[in-house]
């Protein structure tokens, strides 16, 4: 409950325009990407860092919840008001600030859509990496609230190592500058890796400096079919060994490749069990011989079929397999519960068998895909909701799902984060330490708890 | 002062023979890279996380400090028992755990010296990048502690980016995992980062687990000569444009060459105001194609001369001028105050004219050089640290020096850190609402300010 009369004090910060009070005026924002539903009290939509302070002295006074958000296409539920509260809309914040071409480095708002500031930089040759799935519709600012990956991760990194600096401002109200606009810097502590991935739960993000780097000349996609998956892991395992860092390289199990199939113009061979999407980038000729390596690294690992793109629009036709997964998973029942799990990449084989064994002992299919070079694999157990016996099944199978995951030394998230839909396990692979040690440090940027409450730790 | 009772409690964790506590046996323990002097009380040298934990339970007990060090390399005074206490020598801490070459990660204690890594991987066709200039002698936990860069940051980044997870001590005693043992991982605040750099002040880290990339097949050095430090400048630029990213790109300015012309095998072009050392590596192909693009740029920004290393031997030559620099600058003064800046790469021009006019008005030579590619320049000012007059010159120096680099959008330090030389300017990059959360950070993690108290934050 927001008190009438600290709604007129934020109508007087950003002007009546830019707050929302009719519950049917933000539906939209009662929700994200995980499809959860919970009703803030308003909307706000700051434009710019005074206003983004003053909304959070207030909040800090008088006690209410401030829940920051970009588009809203969050996995693991980082953007609801679970408690109520003022969403923060950080939409308006939407310019591209500067592309300074002689030092590599953009200057951006939070509410920038990642494909809009990808395609403007590379209008000048330049490059940002990091690709989330999303990234036509989320923003810069949630990707580093989130620090996401995506399909380039396995050569270029993910969003933290594409950030400099930031401009935030404290739940307290002051506004910071963190790291550098240059390519280096260690002065003081790392405010500014210590926010990126902390789910708007530290700070409000509202600009951003990343480093750019000279756009590859071209790349080439290609599709190695395996009859069984621990070839196509074993494949991934023998080209990087073989000393090409492909841009891709993504692993579809048989029952991903079952759902597309029908979808895609991709003679798949008969038995195929595993496929892998592999694109390579750089120079002509670099692009040339690494294309040459990565098909004779996968005709000595025993493909049974393999293609490559002759030209964009081949390219485009190898692609459209990868994109079309996501939805055609629903094929199989009517919802998902979709993990994003890390385990060390040569294990890989070893969890696609378990998640056999889990999908045949609990009758619910579990198709596995995603970003095999990083060993961070989706895993979408398929259910139907409204039948309370899935919903329990699929509950077991997560936590079967987690304690393998760590005991093969992996993590419980690779890109999607803790939220709200992870924070129960949290336990699970942070000691009871970890946890008392990143509460009081929640405690030091947010002494009262206001900015996006019940998140990551519950 | 450490007590008596204390004393023997200290002795019981470790054992009689890892502790010193005769003056004369750690004469050593008492100095850094600065060259400045401190005693501690006594030198401690655990062999496990249980034993560092229990020192530092009853340090925080006790209320003595605690100064971790690796092998005391760095240039801030990190390392320096400023107000006495317990120096906690990581030495033993020298094995290489594991080496996975399918996963690319390696496990290594904090007290291994980064040449030695860098050694051990290669052999097994493997690289790890960071390569301080100190590597044959620091440590590989020092460069965490420092967040240390070196002369493959251009293409490659710092330490930071290859770091993936710690074992670490807080002060309180927890033994503490944080990050990952996988390519990716977002599970909680990025405490791994939060403790890179941050120069011993939060915990102490007894484990660590780095990522490596495949060893590139071979690599090729140059040296481009320049009339003008403008046009050697402008080089560093068009060449990361033209979509080479060299793996050194070295700046020397006529002063530093002065220092290193008598003693190399090279022939200095008459009237050379700057020159470039370049490395390109990759594939063959690669390097080959690299190599002569930078040729080409250089030629076509005006060179007063070329060389290009036909092999090994060659390359040695070439990187002779570079290695003798350091230790031959005193021949122009008995002392240096050396600081390590970073400008916008494409404003270094400006920044070198800049301690030309300081160098002409004080009388005091500063020769400058460093990572042309990160704009990341060490300037080096010297003087006769026994001449009262030159000390204060010195210091007026280093003032006017930092706030242009602040001026320029800059950074006090791009790799050495803090510690105690800067400590007194953090306030000109840092703001008041920064420090203080800087502090109340540090609180969270040391309460009552036992690890390497008086560094970074006076």
């Amino acid at each position: 409950m927001i008190l009438p009369h600290v709604i007129e004090t934020l109508s007087g910060i950003v002007g009546p325009e830019h707050l929302r009070l009719d519950p049917a005026d933000f539906e939209a924002y009662a929700t994200d990407g995980t499809k959860l539903r919970f009703m803030p009290d308003a909307v706000i939509f700051p434009g710019n860092s005074r206003e983004v302070s003053a909304i959070l002295i207030l909040a800090d006074q008088e006690g209410f919840p401030v829940i920051p958000r970009g588009a809203g296409t969050g996995m693991s539920g980082g953007a609801l008001p679970v408690s109520g509260g003022l969403v923060m809309s950080m939409e308006r914040f939407n310019r591209i600030v500067s592309i300074d071409e002689d030092n590599l480095i953009a200057k951006v708002e939070p509410g920038v859509i990642t494909a809009r500031l990808q395609a403007e930089v590379e209008k000048c040759g330049l490059f940002y990496p990091p690709d989330p799935a999303s990234s036509d519709i989320s923003t810069i600012g949630g990707n580093v609230a989130e620090c996401a990956g995506g399909l380039r991760a396995v050569k270029y990194g993910v969003t933290r190592d594409y950030i400099l600096g930031l401009t935030a401002v404290l739940p307290t109200g002051e506004i910071l500058k963190t790291g550098v606009e240059t390519m280096k810097g260690v002065v003081g502590y790392d405010l500014t890796r210590l926010l990126i991935g902390s789910e708007g739960t530290l700070a409000v993000v509202t600009e951003i400096t990343v480093r750019l780097v000279p756009r590859p000349e071209t790349q080439r996609t290609m599709i190695a079919f395996f009859r069984e998956v621990t070839g196509a892991v074993e494949t991934v395992s023998r080209i990087i060994r073989s000393r090409i860092l492909p841009s891709t390289l993504e692993l579809m199990d048989s029952r991903s490749i079952a759902c597309v199939r029908d979808e895609i113009a991709l003679g798949v061979p008969a038995g195929t069990e595993a496929l892998l999407l592999i694109e390579v980038d750089g120079g002509r000729e670099e692009v040339e011989r690494d294309a040459l390596r990565v098909r004779q690294v996968c005709e000595a690992s025993g493909v049974s079929g393999f293609l490559t793109a002759d030209d964009r629009q081949g390219a485009e036709t190898l692609w459209e397999a990868r994109r079309n997964l996501s939805p055609s998973l629903y094929k199989l029942r009517p919802h998902k519960v979709s993990e994003d799990i890390v385990v060390p990449r040569s294990r890989m084989a070893e969890l696609v068998m378990f998640l056999d064994a889990v999908s045949r002992r609990y009758g619910l299919p579990i198709p596995a895909f995603g970003h095999a070079g990083d060993g961070n694999l989706h895993v979408n157990i398929m259910l139907d909701k409204n039948d309370p016996l899935e919903c329990s099944k699929a509950e077991e199978i997560v936590k079967a799902l987690f304690e393998k995951v760590i005991a093969m030394g992996g993590t419980l998230s690779g890109e999607h984060g803790i939220g709200i839909t992870k924070a129960a396990y949290l336990g699970m692979e942070i000691s009871p330490a970890g946890i008392a040690l990143m509460q009081r440090i929640k405690k030091a940027f947010d002494p009262h708890g206001i900015l996006n409450p019940g998140k990551m730790m519950t």
